[in-house]
């Protein structure tokens, strides 16, 4: 069993250890990794890949007095390890256990929370100037994967950090691989790698240069470009940094410890901005991961023999499924459908798609910005661009579906993935604001499926819409209900109502419909008749069926896997007050605090946005305080 | 009088023309925008410094079929003139007139509409992969200035530009000057020209490094590295976009009118991605804008002869001048307290701050989503970063505000300049959704002054909250009001009352309050008695006043320049559902639609937001629907 990682209580420990005891240490990590992943799931492939390199990072700086800052954070578990969480780390994404990523109330050693990507050197720097303020002479390190520095607020970052000089150390964990195979011409640049023939091929260069020199006074202008041109082939990945004014080391192999743990002591006594390249290979020492890193990314429990996952019960298919396989049926037809995603096309169901249609098919990177103006582009020629990122991701976008998208009124789908609650990944993760981030927004039309039959006709409505449009829909699987073999268009703005009843009424939107459904069977058994209708419109609503239904009980309760403030709830909300109805409203929703992990259930449960909890809210709505009272105001 | 000009009516006319005829051309657009510029007001210095460039574009492109793309859009006025809007282009940013941005319902020629920075070279890819698909050989062309380039998604688009390699032409628009003096390592690296030493220098650094070539076999990674290192100084700006994939033409001088339709008509036949540096001056031809560009990027009617600028009468002092004073006192006394701008120090009243305190001021330049993540990197070493963006701006950062700052519960102030009603620059700058897309977040305060003596206490309210807090305000000058000299802090969620009456409630926030004040004076004089609350927080609101003052009336009016969805007027109204209060609400604000351009008061009066607008809905709503009526619901 683990002889040394037991010892390591803090980075400190760690110190001590010689450099045969370190590699030993790398062995056991490992071991530790895999068996508590395979048991409890997680990110395996990145987390593997950067051992060595966390290793070296803790023993040749002093955290927490030295910010390491994790970008997106999913290759922090090593870190965790070490500083003081090994002993919790089987409860990582756990419900109440420790978080999947770096999160400042859980460790000092956690310098800077994350989730999102691109982050870390905005944060490094930040760090690095009040630093040099306060003069004290801590280190600052960023450890950002290539995939990371496709987003735009990466580049924003360098360009200050060249320019400020103050002491950085970014180090670019170089696994030529973000979530998926990384995309951009950066990333081919930055895998040029130093080769044999380098040097040669160089010197027969500048020799044939120096043969063709013209004579002083001749076109300069000309054969400087030519110099150029010519030398061009021979940049390495660090002319880019230097060009943006940082010292580059590198490439350095991320596996092995003793160079990287004398190239960092190195940097630790470096002045400025240094970015050093680190060469690593995802999944390293688990074959599996090695072979396909892509499935290890983040992978449910698995049996570590065969790599195989386990407990995977064939169930419904789900939403993502669900929404990549229509897409793929909706593009077989028509020429002009294109997709895009920013660096997601597992995650957000376009495999099938990318492979059907690849001339079709975009993924720009991690760069949410780019990917909807991108996508408007398309749609002023002509296109019906259809763009999956996950909600939260989409936050990132929020200006350019104002300015590009909604202003111009362009035909943009936005097919908002893992919205409302996602589980394990927590508050980072969780998709809760859409509908209040979209809402105001002029021209913009929001839905949202009740189940997955009414996603695939939701997407179609969404595609000839010919104007912006959001669809939203969980993260995870259907009810396994009945596919219609048809698609339809459904009219904008027209709701459906499942149930009736005049006592009360539920109206619910998206994955909170069927626990809407099921809260109303529970209220019959008390002889309470709920009606309940399926918003499937966030904006606009259907002003006609809400209205009628409200007036016929007075009493109204809301239900939606969105923030209460600005959402779904307050629509109907704002509805019922422009229209002088005197009809009470009770909102559920996800409350003003952010929800840590644990599964979809569980958090339902706890916020009441089961059918139990809804049932017991419209219960005692209608017991307590539905009857309006005017002017009657309590002020505790 | 202009003998050419008059005869433009398109850019097919422009391809008539003679080499001489065009430089006399020159010569008078340049006119034109001086006299109506010095009329009208609007953008002089980047239109100025950019007419040859237009007119190498028009003559070489074929718009609209080629697609001419503008970076945010204040350098199009040659391409407005050139293309059909000559003889409004008087109206241009007046109320009912033509925008004075690219906007594609005001004409073909306008391929992308714009106003924010750095999306030019994502939708111009998206229209060159279209066009790809398409078959269509037409061009596509994003016109980008060098402070654009800093917005990351900029690089996003580049980086995926290099790599599809589509016929897309970028030009880069060298001012060395974005809104103001441009910051960061690009543009050091960008102004890197070829100077005559560069070939000798180059010529001899070869030699010097041939000589010491080792033996084959030696280290070449150590050769390789200094090789590298010896040259990196030789590199130009092509070196970058190089590495990017993209074809580099440049630097060509941007005034050279025959040289710049030679490079274009080139340009026109390359394939693949290709970046052509043309290098400019802003203010050309007009001493006093080259003298000052700053002065006369976005400057008033002005007197030709002098630069003067003409009309401006010394009314009060503009919230963002106090919004500056107040920060360099605070600043004075607290060493922790630090500035960043988003490359708009001069309009967010900061240059004050940036002369006295350079050590605590960072200009990030056009990156907001760097600028508040970089605030939160300083916020966890203890400093009190306070950051000041337009609020349109900040649209760009909603990810970041969510991700790094609420979520760490950080103690960053956001100083959100330009909030409401912005009034020449129209709808893509209007701030009308900050109080939605901030009010949902949890551990967001959000607040705004009724006036500038209340802006200062707030500000000092805001730094030492220690928490993430908004604090919005208008664009223009203040009331004049007398000035506090000490400066206090308003407890967080205390609103106040300032008028008397139980007839009915008006409940307003920041720049509606005087007016809502005015209108309880109107109501007055005509019996009724209204109750004033400047709210002063949108969130938390002050529950125990509203609830009072409210249950006193029964009869609500709230007022905000914001989005009528999930703002303000919402806010007060989930406050009074949620205490189960029978009062109806009745919500003034911002329409769901864009507000195009025009002064602020023309705006305000249009929208009901004056006080005679106000008095007429208070009136009104007590006269026809203020009594709630249970369950009662109008269905039309």
């Amino acid at each position: 069993m683990s002889n040394i990682l037991n010892r390591i209580n803090s980075p400190a420990d760690l110190k001590t250890l010689k450099e045969d005891e370190l590699l030993l240490l790398a062995g056991e990590i490992r071991q530790f990794l895999l068996d508590t992943v395979s048991r409890t799931g997680g990110h395996l492939a990145s987390n593997l890949g950067c051992v060595e390199l966390t290793l070296a990072l803790h023993y040749c700086f002093n955290s927490p007095s030295d910010s390491i800052i994790w970008d997106v954070g999913h290759q922090a578990y090593t870190h965790k390890i070490l500083t003081g969480r090994r002993d919790v780390f089987h409860t990582q994404r756990q419900y109440q256990g420790i978080s999947g990523f770096p999160k400042r109330s859980e460790s000092a050693h956690d310098a800077f929370g994350a989730g999102h990507s691109s982050t870390s050197i905005s944060a490094g720097l930040g760090m690095a100037v009040a630093n040099c303020l306060k003069g004290d002479p801590s280190k600052v390190i960023a450890v950002i994967g290539d995939g990371s520095l496709t987003g735009g607020m990466a580049f924003e970052a360098l360009n200050q950090a060249g320019h400020l000089r103050k002491n950085l150390v970014v180090v670019l964990n170089d696994n030529e691989m973000s979530i998926s195979k990384n995309v951009g011409a950066l990333s081919t640049f930055i895998s040029r790698k130093l080769t044999g023939n380098y040097y040669r091929d160089l010197k027969k260069e500048m020799q044939r240069l120096l043969q063709n020199i013209p004579a002083i006074g001749g076109n300069i202008l000309h054969f400087a470009r030519k110099a150029e041109n010519s030398l061009k082939g021979f940049l390495t990945p660090g002319t880019l940094f230097e060009a943006l004014g940082f010292e580059y080391i590198g490439p350095v192999h991320g596996h092995d410890l003793p160079q990287l743990i004398e190239i960092m002591q190195n940097v630790r006594s470096l002045e400025g901005p240094v970015l050093v390249h680190v060469v690593t290979t995802k999944g390293k020492g688990y074959q599996p991961a090695e072979d396909t890193p892509d499935k290890f990314h983040g992978v449910g429990p698995f049996d570590i023999k065969t790599g195989k996952v386990t407990g995977g019960k064939p169930g419904a298919a789900s939403y993502t499924g669900i929404f990549g396989d229509t897409l793929c049926k909706l593009a077989e037809e028509d020429e002009k459908i294109v997709a895009i995603t920013a660096a997601m096309p597992d995650g957000t169901g376009l495999t099938k798609f990318s492979r059907t249609f690849p001339d079709r098919f975009f993924d720009v990177g991690i760069a949410e910005q780019h990917a909807l103006t991108f996508a408007a582009g398309m749609a002023t020629e002509g296109f019906r661009p259809v763009a999956a990122i996950y909600s939260t991701f989409a936050q990132r976008a929020y200006d350019q579906i104002f300015h590009d998208i909604c202003l111009q009124k362009l035909p943009v789908t936005l097919a908002l993935d893992r919205a409302g609650l996602v589980g394990d990944d927590g508050p980072t993760h969780h998709g809760v604001f859409d509908l209040s981030y979209l809402r105001h927004l002029p021209e913009m039309t929001v839905m949202a499926p009740k189940d997955e039959n009414e996603l695939q006709h939701m997407l179609k409505t969404a595609i000839y819409s010919d104007q912006p449009i959001a669809l939203r829909y969980p993260r995870g699987a259907g009810y396994g209900v009945a596919m219609d073999s048809i698609l339809k268009t459904i009219p904008l703005g027209v709701a459906e109502q499942l149930a009736k009843g005049e006592d009360i009424t539920l109206i619910a939107i998206g994955s909170t419909v069927y626990p809407a459904m099921e809260a109303a069977e529970q209220l019959k058994a008390k002889g309470i008749k709920a009606c309940v209708i399926n918003a499937r419109f966030v904006k606009p609503l259907d002003r006609n069926l809400i209205l009628s239904a409200a007036g016929r009980s007075g009493c109204v309760v809301t239900v939606e896997e969105n923030a209460l403030q600005g959402g779904f709830g307050t629509a109907i909300m704002e509805l019922l007050s422009d229209e002088g109805a005197g009809i009470k409203v009770k909102r559920i929703g996800i409350p003003d605090r952010f929800i840590e992990q644990g599964s979809q259930a569980q958090l339902r449960k706890d916020l009441g946005l089961d059918a139990a909890g809804i049932a017991q809210v419209a219960e005692d709505f209608l017991k307590t305080g539905n009857q309006i009272q005017p002017g009657l105001v309590r002020v505790k």
